[in-house]
């Protein structure tokens, strides 16, 4: 697997760069990005956060407005942001061009309706392609865990959740919590997964979360100044599935921050911290 | 004065608010951003930060990307940050759209030339018009600093050494300090100011800071990876400068370090304890 760097910047005394690669789930190039922290080599690998962006963005949105660097150089984290959607020719939009399906809103699910079924497998790309990847080219242990926002905070907890021997923490930040359930979602899911929302029920943490009594710990921070929340985000739905099946989901709802990376960025040294204390 | 609130987002406890109002100086409709600390209230006003970006910035890159809340929250200090031109209908460009003169790139200076002495009065924005707007509506104190980014760390270098009495401190990342001797510089100051080199002079940092052995404490950082560094930005003739006179300058060459916004977080902490320190 070759990687083409395309940029790298040193930041907080570690390493900000970018790569992309021809990718096998997905079938076209994708980039990403990674934070190495300053003390990352050879001799001593360093324990991955894998962060999930939300619609519309790239794997810079995160990387340029979260200022993670110097809690994730202090902690000796490496983060990766992968993209949130295949991309580049042949790669299927939505014919609307709208900015919640297609091209940079690609729900972290495996598509299995045309036309995006060829390309639009983000989940095993982020389960599997991505990590096995990292894992044999950086300076990394197979310790991971995994965070996002919005978009990204729906797949965070949903991988997660199906992957509980490979994550040893989650945390989100106005996760869509409960897919099947807010226009978002249900768009999303018709247009790659088709009409049969059993097929669905994989893919909303919610649902996943009712029927696990254990799993990686949680840990989701919710602006109540989210314009998004009471008829996209619903993480009350989630609170209640933990409290319904015992999961160890700890939600703590934040008083007047909104939607924005200048919430996450409020709170993102919190979450890093929780990551580092799962590592141990 | 009136003040119309663009946007509003609760920050490290704080707020970042962006305002717009028509501006007397250079005579359009200019926007500005503030950070306002938790503690700062009508009964706890708090120093200012005045931030100045690089060409083709607006208000939002450092309040985007710097990554500045969490230590100015700590510190108790708001931030500014004005945009980097006059905008607008009727505000003349450069006509051939270049990136490093006209919109975007006002260079902080009173223009002379047509057709930009109509709107292009940074200086005076910046200097007088923008901190009598803050003090007048914000709950902060006249203790002033002023920081700045390549063009914008010209402008706080240049700016605070024509008025010590304004500021107690200036730090700048990877500035234009020699803008008489690069090629930014001398194109800006010529379509700007004109022919007669004279007149360039009183906005020149490096030709100042020669001839004055006291003034605001400054530091400066420059990266020793940043492209621009050899042909445009001469921080050593800066230096030389303040070795002739005597000024309390404080020039650090950082290793690895680029001329981006990753640089910049990577340090501003230290900048906005450098101010604190002055404010006392």
């Amino acid at each position: 697997m070759t990687l083409t760097k395309v940029s790298s910047a040193k930041v907080a005394g570690g390493w900000h760069q970018q790569f992309s690669h021809s990718a096998t789930s997905t079938a076209c190039a994708m980039r990403f990005a990674i934070f190495l922290p300053p003390q990352a080599g050879p001799n001593n690998p360093v324990p991955v956060v894998y962060w999930l962006s939300g619609l519309t963005c790239t794997d810079e949105n995160f990387m340029q407005k979260a200022g993670a660097f110097k809690k994730a150089a202090e902690l000796g984290l490496a983060i990766v942001a992968p993209d949130t959607s295949p991309r580049g020719d042949g790669v299927a939009d939505d014919p609307e061009g709208s900015y919640d399906f297609g091209l940079g809103a690609g729900f972290y699910v495996n598509a299995t309706q045309q036309p995006f079924a060829k390309h639009y497998q983000m989940y095993t790309y982020v389960v599997e392609e991505l990590p096995a990847l990292i894992e044999a080219n950086f300076p990394v242990t197979s310790q991971r865990a995994i965070s996002g926002h919005s978009m990204g905070g729906h797949g965070a907890l949903m991988i997660a959740l199906r992957n509980p021997s490979l994550f040893s923490s989650v945390t989100a930040f106005s996760p869509i919590a409960h897919p099947t359930e807010c226009p978002w979602g249900v768009k999303a899911f018709t247009g790659y997964l088709g009409e049969d929302k059993k097929i669905w029920t994989q893919y909303d943490s919610t649902l996943l979360m009712q029927n696990k009594s254990t799993g990686p710990a949680a840990l989701v921070d919710q602006g109540d100044a989210d314009n998004f929340l009471q008829q996209q985000l619903k993480p009350e739905h989630l609170q209640q599935a933990a409290k319904q099946s015992g999961y160890p989901l700890t939600l703590r709802m934040q008083a007047g921050y909104d939607h924005s990376y200048f919430f996450i960025s409020s709170f993102i040294d919190e979450h890093l911290a929780f990551h580092a204390q799962r590592f141990g």
